[in-house]
């Protein structure tokens, strides 16, 4: 199998790297439009071409998938023609800037039998595996809350804000451990750079069995934090991406509610127990991701960072920016 | 001085404890209205009378100054009567159930010249008062964003949600810290125990300049967390209250916006610098706090948390209730 | 049961309050030649009898039990002293300055048929008791080491070194949860005050299994650690006393010796698995180690931190301390 | 300048990663005897040439610079030939198994006047550099001690103990940052695999000031801990190097002696003010000290991390390892 990377800025050098590592594929050719780019592609892969039209890849009969990491607004274009000319396609996070993007891509490669599928990397962690894990197997009961939040002193996008940079991680997580349709959106957000582009955002994501999630991401914060709470009533879980070996921790912990007729007594109660930390699968996700896709081309199996995963993203996504331009007003999630 | 305390909960004894190391003032009486909490009283403070009644206290004419440390909802009744006896009157947090009562209250105060003050024990602590002095220094340059979490597994409160019993700290802190007047707020929030009282709640407060406030607050949590990041755009602040003696620490941390035509660079650069802990004073705040009331009816002089404080505070509190329950709906702030 | 506390200083506030809280006994009277201290204590505790002298306690026949808890060169004397007037003994760590000492206090409490005991609070700790249960049950396996860290920015002691004022906690732990003979000791340290006084000092102690203890003092760090690890062939434990609720980690690995003949492989491999965290009893240690003293008394039952713990303890630090003075020669433990 | 490199193992990589990002110089040669190691070579530097044997390095006249980077019974003999054949040389840490073998090298590297050098990585990281900026620039005051644990569950070698694989790091960067000469060791620990490896040591370096060096080495830790503390009476600085960004963290603290004649009265007494933690520079050590390299060949400059730093620190592990075998007697370093 043949494939072409487009794209070589931040996230490309890890991608070529991860597909290069998988025995039954090669990289053909890399497009960037930049020269200094394609210098450095050169420098550490010269058996790869480097081109500098996407279309060079796009055109090319010699090439049978298309990964495609460029900035966001140019992902519908490049994928649409892609699939078009019988490309299997692999998209950065977040898929499209719109669910009616996505939707067309969709179709789109199922009326040409081609796989599409989104980069939720963090769907293929060791950590993100042993949550599903857990959740499935009922250990953690029913789940009430999920609370992320992804903040440091980062790098402030051009063309995208902060919920579209950040939030794909946890939306995608969040949707992958929880299956319940979500409702609506809340998002509130400011910009302190006076180019209308939020560089911090809060999104509360509502369901109707009261189940809730919230977002807090910022570019804007001295310290880095990558904390996700998820409270069962079995037990609750705390998912630290920063520690370097020990990023799960269940606790054996709820609460219970309790009658009483009392004025001033507690009538809800908490109980504290056990603290588990399991070893997890500390392998590169992105290897695991680059394999899914070769995988789901040769088999014809479903990716578990498949396109509906992407498009349920952008839903939310999208609410979330109708939301927070419109003061934080609930917007309604369209299915 | 004579002092009457009214309630002898899980605060009342905290209370009691640091008027008590104040030589100018002689607690004579503490009413609750159960037998055993007298008797826990009487234990280890024999010479105080133990009454069951607070009208034993507020009617009593040799006492001068009454201390509510009730439920919330009844701390506007026993106020209005203790201020109508001629008493001066220190509220526990939250001061009312609503800016209504809190109104009624201060102007009673006023008219009869008496102290009204609430107890938000917060801006006594050495963190906060040193965290006013870098603000009001100029050191941290205009201020940006105000991002608090406090959370942990905590006691169910049967009479107010988690953002009445959480939230007041951080409101008040955030009201001592940033003059500027709050716009509107948006409140989310969910109750998993079925009594309508949430569990979880997060608050936007929003300001005409940009600069925004975001509180997480929870009682379901597994891990405890207590940390506040205050941006500005010269320097960041982190108050972390977990940490024993390391709670504030000042981030040399900023960034610029650059005006750049070309389509992949960033217009946005941040820096990042040293990092400053500064010793804080670790003085018990309660102590601080009962000072400032015996010292406000001694000297006249206007408390830190004066009963201003304890409006604002309850103005957002009574703000976010309404846009919780209306599924996040923007409120405006009544002035 | 009426009780004597000689000592009134910095550790005997927290004796007067544990055994006030036991029903069982009373606090007739305390002893401290410090007028201040004897006002501080009338405040507090009204009903209990200030008195300058030991000798006031010792020679009080109505007295059935005395706590010790002056300077450590005055334990035997004053133990000596209340042991031959017929009373139970209880003596703050470390028991006397010598093993002779101990020796004497023993055979005269063995003789008299009295309850002599040491106050090795650590003992008490739920951290502790949970710590002693897992080695017991087996599921650490054989223990390897014992590694301990207790260091922190402290109080400079005028009479005993580093040593002899931080390391009978980490040595009495290391005595209860390990039953081997210690076989000789090595320790180093320095003093930075030119009062001969050593502020920083390491100990090791040596068993003929092979088994190694570490201790590791200081007066002089700028950070506070209180840290052991355990080291078995099956699991290892961290005990952190500094974590609030999270004392004890219990880590799923080991190492085992692999034959090999080749000259540049790994003979010795690592393997390392779940974390567990088990909830520990947060009671406060001290008033264990008080009902365990009147326990003693009234059922004739051996306290956990009986006179041999104290013994045991004043054996090391005697060896220790003549290996310091010694430049750190391996002083073998007499028995 | 042609370089080859000996030995592609676990080091050799970063060896020959860093090498190739010097314009000024290039690889020719890396040598291993393993297949599959130049076979890894191959793959990812098709232009350097592998070979299987030392000799194919150190004969090539068209080499300049050879880079040992094999088991350390090995460097001795590699470097002397490679000396001998008019090469400059690198090794890796520790330089030699012997101070003679040492003093061999440097006498022949004089002799041929060809640079002799060793991988003291440390010394080259932005954390220790500001540690020395701060120590030579008087703001700690007079040293006190050093006080280093690097412990974690690492790799058993095969061929050295604990002290040998870790300590060269602590005492390079000891050696590195106080200049006072050393004047004996005592070292303890202990072999749990029956191969008479220790696999656990402590290490104390005596100074005739007073000045004392502490080491805690372990391969059979549970957690993974590389901290040193540094003590001057001015301030003292904390050295984590597990923190990502905030390595090194500086105390305004300290203590001071006190004439006094009471009894019980503290005769030391400390002081704790602020923290500092500076921002340093995050370049890749390793990249830093192979520029030195190639600058001290090119220049005949004396590169950090000469010869001498190799011989000191080998002069202390030499010393330990005598008292390590011989119980933890004291054993005077040789000059």
């Amino acid at each position: 199998m043949k494939i072409g990377i487009i794209g070589y800025g931040y996230w490309g050098p890890n991608l070529v790297r991860n597909f290069s590592g998988i025995g039954s594929c090669t990289i053909t050719k890399v497009a960037d439009p930049r020269k200094e780019r394609l210098a450095f592609l050169a420098k550490n892969y010269p058996s790869i071409d480097g081109v500098m039209m996407a279309d060079d890849i796009i055109k090319d009969p010699a090439i049978d998938a298309v990964v495609i990491a460029t900035p966001v607004f140019t992902h519908f274009g490049i994928a649409y023609e892609a699939l078009k000319m019988g490309k299997h396609v692999l998209i950065e996070k977040p898929m499209t800037s719109t669910t009616d993007q996505a939707k067309q891509l969709i179709e789109l490669a199922e009326k040409n039998d081609k796989v599409l599928m989104v980069d939720h990397t963090f769907l293929y962690t060791g950590a993100v595996q042993k949550i599903k894990e857990l959740i499935d197997s009922g250990e953690i009961g029913n789940i009430n809350y999920f609370d992320s939040t992804r903040i440091n002193l980062g790098l402030f996008q051009p063309d995208i804000n902060v919920l579209w940079d950040l939030a794909p991680h946890d939306i995608s997580i969040l949707n992958y451990l929880y299956n319940e349709k979500p409702y609506s959106v809340q998002a509130t957000g400011t910009c302190h750079t006076g180019n209308g582009i939020e560089n911090i955002a809060f999104i509360t994501v509502n369901y109707e069995s009261g189940f809730i999630a919230h977002f807090n991401c910022s570019w804007s914060s001295p310290v880095k934090i990558r904390m996700m709470l998820i409270g069962g009533d079995e037990k609750m879980i705390v998912f630290n991406d920063l520690e370097p070996t020990e990023k799960i921790k269940i606790y054996d912990t709820g609460y219970k509610y309790m009658t009483d007729e009392e004025q001033y007594s507690i009538r809800v109660d908490y109980r504290s127990g056990d603290v588990h930390i399991p070893k997890i699968n500390m392998k590169e996700a992105l290897s695991g991701m680059a394999s899914d896709f070769i995988n789901a081309i040769n088999n014809k199996t479903t990716p578990v960072s498949d396109f509906n995963s992407g498009l349920e993203v952008i839903r939310i996504l999208e609410a979330s920016q109708v939301s927070i331009k419109d003061k934080g007003r609930e917007v309604i999630i369209k299915s």
